[in-house]
């Protein structure tokens, strides 16, 4: 079936349910951002792979919410599906519950599948829908009629990070968790995302492509915590450390009668857009638990790491630094030889360079290898039969990461493969300036992403330029590539706290012409203090040069130039012990100051 | 009566009638920042007289919540008066509703004048109380306690402001109401606040110190408005050019009786944190209306200037300029003459200059006339009795503005008395360079204060210094020197738009040594557009030369110098039309480039 045929099918299901509408999410019953093959409904349905979009059909219109991260590729991946591309926060795009009241009839019915749907996107329809009295029911469809081909639940072989990883226990994390359950006046909390459950037990498994993740959820009450997952994939070792960290085991689809279960008066603390809205009526069935919308407790404490994940974590970036270097050399080899270089090539030797590093676990994303103007996508992927073939002028992106048994990474590239022309210096370098900025800033104790954001947008105003995504997000460990709750962007509201990672990926993207993005990790560490408050600065914890071939040294401030050569001599003195001869003088001169 | 005997008065008022605390905000029954001297009962009972301020009172305890700019001044004030001092957003000062609730006893009665405490603050109130089951009961104790002296409520000669300085005429204004009305849901609204009520009649009278403004509400239905004023100072010619605009005069009183009066079924938006809880109460009386919280319709109408409104402002600012120099010339030529100048001296000599403009209508506030370290009180107001006397060093701090029947003014500079230190210097270009930073600022439509903040701050974090208090604030238009709804600080959410003007005023204030602090009205205009959005910068109307003696050319940037050189070649341009060849030959220098 293509699109316009699967859409017909669910129409077909709407029909016989008496729905008038019916909603797809990009969501698991976790509200994961990257879901197991299982889930993938949206996809599956439109045809638009990209990893956040929204779908709604109704009888007689279909549409598709995305945001700029996919306006191209969505345009060209809906192209004669009969999917209108929402653009998201552009000037004139309806909102997706406003559009929906608009488009289904007065007194009629929206069905979504209520597993997979957060309270947060229930209770935004169920408002925009109050005045033509629509109604939401919780009817899965996407089941009805997605019967062929649907890829199995995944139940990948867990595990435990070893503690010398993790830097703290479960039982100690939980310890943790609970007492923010008192702060936020409650005694319980269903853990549900994915993310957060990994981190809090210490475990892991390999259910979703990158993300070393376990379908599982735990209910943390005030003396017990129960973990329900497909126990059939949990050895017995993990099992019984699991229990001696006070975690019962139960199985993954026991959660529903565990919420029933529940006999105490108890007030249950839950996030609204990472509950799904089935569960949360297994929650009000319950006529012990007071529910209590806040947020998610366990997020705060995750993204603050502790003294022992950021020792490991820097080692990971070492090592990651190490992949890269080989990947850039084995590069300017094979373009400098006048050899046939594909962006898949790209993407397989940067994947074989991470392979090569101890402990590593695979990839963290999949690797955006982009040349040309297909680097104005920027969550471009090549594929075998369409990827560009390198030429030697303009810019190659690469934004590629790796899972390590010691960290997740997260590191963007871009290379002047000929000589660059001067708007790509100039372009090239703006771009540079908007990552120093943020890299270098410092600021008081309070401040969140919001409050950071104009310090990498700035430069690129003033030419009235901008990228349509965020400056950075957090990440994860041994974990996602993107984890909050700290963002940086105009709408990151989360204050950075030493221990705090965030990206800082500032970019140019020109449909048609070419995209330039440079993204290290850094890490939020004290500055000072003093009578006025604390002050807080970033430390680069990404060990990899910059290309300084495009760079227009007269463009920078004479702080932007100290930073750069400071940032290189610091990459140069970390990785020179696992280097090479070779490689060890092929990196001076890639480190050599501006 | 000294503090402490007021308090004992205002305890046993609250003994007689039962209650165990009592609240005395700084407010007037329309919010107001600055109040009518009849309305000052927090500086009456605590003996604090800065602009902002809460005092709560027990039956054994008092205290009193105000910011970073008055900490100083407040500790002085309250001293031996048995009030402790809260200092407001400082680590371990307790949120007001907070402290009472643990300081009232469980089932116990809190007391307040629900005339002039607005709906906001008993609602947050009653969540601090409601574990405890405290009540808030509307009872006027200020009343009871202060009965001598109190002077009576204001009642100056009402004017109507000519369409040729405000733009729009009141039936013009009403409409744009009624449209924003709409817009939110509602039928009606009773605009409350006394910036508004003067902005959308284009009235104005003198109720309050250096605030145009008359004690009035304007209650605006779907096909009326009605204005609420002591009618005995309207002359009858004002009168009949309000009824010509479609707007019914009543008696200030008749308020209440015209909220119960509204027969048809109406929604009426209000603000919370404007609305008094005694009015509240009144909508809540009458069956036909329906309360809906939102933000005041009339702010952000009045905040972007229409073009009249800005082109009368300009001229203003133009007028203030020429005082400004003035002022100036006299103090230097005094100073050099070795003559006694005291901080008073200065205060009137500002005063002076600005009256001998055309058009003025005093002065928007009271001058901050500092010397040496009295400018580290941010909002110092110097006493004949023990005002400083100048002498040939260190920095005078002159804060000042004036009311002219063309517009509102704002303006700060700091003069060298001497030649400065070192470290006078350092500091001094330090807030040069904070203020420059956002005079510069290019941004995108939808960004906000908080956004913005960072640039003017970020400079001082670097040196781990900072200001307690917003980097600027809006000015109305011959309104009140603080208006929203735009804000520049970390807290500011209303978007900039063009026509929006704000104070740029980085400052830095080291107690006992100094205070620095440069301020400029800053006007936001468009800059541009592309793909990417529209993008709006800031041009300077303030027309004052900025102190160059004190300044470190070599911790400007290129960028930052030539904004400073700019900005002086237009204040010369600009003013030299309305000097003298002296004054002229004066701002020559005073504006020669760095």
């Amino acid at each position: 079936m293509n699109a316009s045929e699967k859409i017909a099918a669910l129409r077909a299901a709407m029909k016989a349910c008496g729905a008038d509408g019916y909603l797809v999410p990009s969501s698991d019953p976790h509200m994961s951002e990257y879901l197991p093959a299982h889930y993938r409904a949206r996809a599956w349905f439109s045809g638009f792979t990209g990893s956040a979009g929204t779908l709604a059909v109704t009888a007689d219109a279909a549409a598709l919410w995305t945001d700029g991260r996919y306006f191209i590729q969505a345009e060209r991946q809906l192209a004669g599906s009969g999917i209108e591309l929402m653009r998201m926060r552009e000037p004139g795009t309806p909102e997706l519950e406003n559009w929906l009241a608009e488009h289904l009839p007065a007194g009629g019915t929206m069905a979504l599948d209520g597993a997979v749907c957060a309270v947060a996107t229930v209770e935004k329809l169920e408002k925009a829908f109050a005045a033509k009295q629509i109604a939401v029911c919780d009817k899965d469809l996407t089941g009805a009629v997605w019967t062929q081909d649907r890829p199995p639940l995944p139940a990948t072989p867990a595990w435990l990070l070893d503690v010398q990883y993790a830097g703290k226990t479960a039982r100690e994390k939980l310890a943790d968790v609970r007492a923010a359950l008192g702060k936020a006046g409650a005694q319980a909390t269903l853990v549900s995302r994915l993310d957060s459950v990994a981190w809090l037990l210490n475990l892991r498994a390999a259910d979703i492509d990158y993300n070393p993740f376990a379908l599982a959820y735990c209910l943390v009450t005030e003396d017990a915590a129960q973990l329900f997952i497909d126990t059939g994939r949990l050895p017995g070792a993990a099992r019984a450390a699991l229990e001696g960290e006070g975690v019962c085991v139960r199985g993954y689809q026991d959660v529903e009668a565990a919420i029933a279960a529940i006999g105490a008066d108890t007030a249950v603390l839950y996030e609204p857009a990472g509950l799904s809205y089935r569960l949360q009526r297994a929650f009000l069935s319950n006529p012990h638990v007071t529910l209590k919308a806040g947020d998610e407790p366990v997020a705060p404490l995750k993204g603050v790491k502790n003294p022992v994940e950021v020792k490991n974590l820097k080692n990971a970036h070492v090592k990651d630094g190490v992949a890269m270097v080989r990947f850039a050399m084995r590069l300017e080899k094979a373009m400098a030889a006048g050899e046939d270089v594909t962006e898949c090539d790209v993407d397989a030797w940067m994947r074989e360079a991470r392979a090569a590093q101890p402990d590593n676990l695979g990839e963290s994303f999949s690797t955006i290898a982009a040349y040309g103007a297909n680097a104005a996508m920027m969550h471009y992927a090549p594929a075998p039969d369409t990827c560009a073939h390198l030429a030697p002028h303009g810019f190659l992106l690469v934004d590629c990461g790796g899972q390590y048994r010691d960290g997740t990474t997260d590191v963007t590239r871009t290379y002047a493969l000929g000589t660059p022309t001067e708007e790509e210096r100039r372009l090239y370098t703006l771009v540079l300036k908007s990552h120093i900025n943020i890299a270098r800033a410092v600021f008081k104790q309070g401040m969140a992403g919001m409050h950071l954001d104009i310090l990498a947008r700035g430069p690129m105003w003033r030419e009235t330029l901008d990228y349509r995504c965020g400056t950075g997000h957090g990440v994860g460990f041994v974990g996602g590539v993107h984890e909050g709750p700290q963002n940086l962007s105009a709408r990151g509201t989360a204050p950075f706290e030493p221990g705090m990672t965030i990206t800082d990926e500032p970019g140019i993207y020109e449909e048609g012409r070419l995209g330039i993005r440079i993204e290290n990790e850094l890490l939020c560490k004290e500055y000072g203090e003093s009578e006025y408050g604390k002050f807080y600065c970033f430390e680069p914890i990404t060990y990899c040069p910059i290309d300084t071939k495009p760079v227009d040294a007269a463009m920078l401030s004479a702080e932007e130039r100290a930073w750069l050569n400071e940032f290189h001599a610091n990459v140069r003195k970390t990785l020179a012990p696992h280097l090479t001869d070779e490689e060890n003088a092929w990196l001076a001169d890639a480190c050599a100051p501006v």
